[in-house]
């Protein structure tokens, strides 16, 4: 007999999941939509080109490849199996033509290459749909999860930054979280940092690895894993350096002695230019380093305009695995949650990778399943979706001959704007009062046979067990009503 | 450069293909839920063992299937290039531990013997997901395609049949069709007329599949196909005979010449009840006809009580190709459309197989895509769905001094109940303006610095080219009542 357990590190959902789910998943729609951003859907498997090289060599390992089928699998095979073909991996590999979707961001940016012609010159866009990493499971980390992204496809302004954080932060705000932190950051600042540094750019998604870990293992942590990495510990030591006189700017202008604290509130806007102004003049050998400074300030100005602003900091430390960034990066956290909520960043690199053209591109993508660990946790759910019902009323069967009685009642009641659900069949009716209350049905109507003669219902309230005849037209009003 | 195609038989929804998918999926859901069914979803991705075996072999033939990873697929990958392994084809399904989901219903059989404890005893459940299927991609045929599932488990009462089928054809009314026509038989009486003509068992789903055929190919071709299935002639056309039997019974009641209009119209109960009686003696050799019609009895009776009752026809030749199905079969069919829009039926041994427990089950799914081809080609979408625009309006830039202002007005706007989309960068008013146009957005706010001073914005109608000036607080009153 086949195991009756989802596949490993996937989940079955429960009506009383998905009502939570749909509940936040609803919000959200609702909050990218009143800022214009528009549903888009791409399929759950694509060509396996399309996957490879976008997520570098760690995320490469953790796309699901499907099989070919029939004869080109065989042909494949046969390849396979003859003794002058590639190493075994190779081989393997030749045996996939196609993948489950890692991102969304990806499959984005095939669909803006592949229909530039009909989407607007700015495409702003949200995408509510799993995705798939053969990540090793753990607490809350599964290997099917939901990705809520909005991406602002065609502008290089900041705006894009300021109202994408602004997005984000309103939904967090509607769902009931006041204690979040978007923290941003700029590619060219880090990568300011290490190029002034003499480390490689080949090294550079291997370091931010490591440099995003600072609050988590510390100084010396960051050290080893950076030399472990091959960089050399002067090198290592220096861009630590590096981020201890961003500190120090910041320590001057504010009392604070950990680098890790290396955070600025925007509560104070013109403390924050300030700092990264100072900031500007370590920098005067790195262009791209001025110009990550530069894009900060232009985000910083006008977020005194938006109910997110106090929710924002900008953190030199924060560096995000994904290797398509290009500037801009963001990171939402909640203090009690180690992993993040969601977080993004601007790509304007990516779409060229499939198309003539480069469009810049910036993005945001929540977490859909460490939200609701959050909200369950902290018990964040309106009480109408905690405590929901498969139904407003139970209409019972009599017996065999008042079917047709049922029936009709049950179709009169949807009429009146009810969910109503019908016992299945005829049965004690002791059994189908039970059935009634472990489903948590608020009222039953009770069709006897007097009543058919009535026209009216015996209607039963299954919290406080009151009882009172009501006719058939009226209960809708009397269901509501309570 | 990687291919910007979507996967072959796969698609892209842009943002005009949602509304319409979320429409028609909305109505669903409500329909579904106002009958008492509670929504559940399952992982995209199962065990393969999970979904082998339950489609029959050209169903198996057409599962995705997806590679092991790391150390296991290198050992499958050894085992398989070793000449001891088996056959190419066996060694190569080695290499696949899980598969994407083919249909709804099994993963919904696995999901309730996996949770039976903590399911009500009468579990009614939908749920509305894709699935996946190999085939060979053709016109309204795909990859990755929609079901819109509805079951009801736990209960053999026909009055289960009936809800199910009174949902369905709420929803299709609500949906705007009027010409529908929901055929139902009963595996029991395909099953008697083959046992009775001396068909073995193990042939029963090949013979099934041409019958199922006979209005396509007539009665020659269905005769034919059976004969190449291994039947023999004189058996075939006994068959044949069977359902021309049927057909007699029903002719001597009523004019009609052709077999393949062997469907009796629900709009007359008592002289279906009448047929269904008189062909009870064609079949008191077989218990499983006479229990099929009994059981399409059942079905007749109540059908007065419901909405749908007219739109119900029994056809003796519906046979529907899944083989889990042990009862009652349904399918719905509209005139322009050559396949069916839905189909379901019973299937009270498919949950056994999961589990230690038989429990009875019955189950409608309604092809998402199917329904959209059809609503599409008769322009059935209310126009707020056919013509629906990102935003209601679009507040403009001025220059790089005034971002804030228009950042603070979108977000007052918001507030007021609208969806804003705001042009991301300062540049020329023609260009927001021809922009504003692009995405069909029906007002735009520009905010100049007159308008600033005066805290008003220049509000413009996009469609009658009108220009007024209004105070900003009562921006939405303004868009709403227009």
């Amino acid at each position: 007999m086949a195991s009756t357990n989802p596949a490993r590190g996937m989940r079955d959902f429960l009506p009383a999941d998905i009502r939570k789910r749909n509940y936040v998943i609803g919000i959200i729609k609702e909050v990218y939509e009143s800022y214009g951003f528009e549903p888009l859907e791409t399929p759950a498997v694509e060509n396996i080109e399309t996957l490879t090289g976008k997520y570098g060599e760690e995320g490469n390992q953790l796309i699901y490849k499907i099989l070919k089928r029939g004869d080109k699998l065989a042909e494949s095979a046969k390849l396979a199996e003859s003794p002058e073909s590639d190493d075994s991996a190779n081989s393997v590999n030749s045996l996939a033509d196609l993948a489950l979707r890692y991102d969304l961001t990806v499959p984005l940016a095939r669909v803006v290459a592949n229909n530039k012609n009909d989407l607007p010159k700015f495409f702003k866009r949200y995408q509510i749909q799993p995705v798939w990493r053969a990540d090793r499971p753990a607490k809350g980390r599964f290997r099917e999860f939901y990705q809520c992204d909005v991406d602002s496809i065609g502008s290089r302004s900041m705006l894009v930054e300021v109202e994408l954080i602004s997005a984000v932060g309103d939904i967090l705000t509607k769902l009931g979280f006041d204690d979040f932190i978007i923290r941003v950051n700029h590619r060219g600042i880090l990568g300011g940092i290490l190029r002034m540094r003499g480390v490689d750019e080949t090294r550079f998604a291997e370091a931010l690895t490591s440099i995003d870990k600072l609050d988590k293992i510390g100084e010396k942590g960051v050290i080893d894993e950076l030399v472990t990495k091959g960089i050399a510990k002067s090198t290592a030591t220096e861009i630590l350096e590096s981020f201890r006189i961003m500190h120090t700017i910041y320590a001057t202008m504010i009392t604070s002695d950990k680098l890790h604290n290396l955070v600025w509130w925007m509560g104070d806007k013109p403390f924050l230019v300030g700092v990264l102004k100072n900031a500007r003049e370590e920098f005067i050998g790195s262009p791209e380093a001025l110009e990550g400074i530069d894009h900060l300030l232009e985000i910083a100005r006008p977020l005194d305009s938006v109910d997110v602003g106090k929710h924002i900091k900008f953190d030199f430390t924060l560096a995000r695995g994904l290797s398509y960034y290009t500037g801009t990066i963001m990171e939402i956290n909640v203090p009690d949650l180690a992993g993040s909520l969601g977080g993004g960043g601007r790509y304007d690199g990516l779409i060229g990778m499939f198309g003539k053209e480069q469009i810049p591109a910036c993005g945001f993508s929540l977490g859909l399943e460490r939200i609701l660990v959050v909200m369950e946790e902290r018990g964040m759910f309106p009480p109408e979706i905690a405590e929901s019902t498969p139904a407003d009323v139970m209409v019972t069967i009599w017996n065999g001959e008042t079917i047709d009685e049922s029936l009709t009642l049950a179709n009169e009641l949807r009429k009146q704007g009810l969910r109503v659900t019908l016992y299945p069949e005829p049965d004690k009716l002791g059994k189908q009062m039970k059935y009634a209350d472990s489903i948590k049905v608020p009222y039953v109507c009770v069709l006897g046979e007097s009543e058919i003669a009535d026209g009216t219902v015996t209607l039963k309230n299954m919290k406080s067990g009151e009882q009172e005849t009501v006719v058939r037209s009226e209960i809708g009003g009397k269901i509501n009503v309570a």
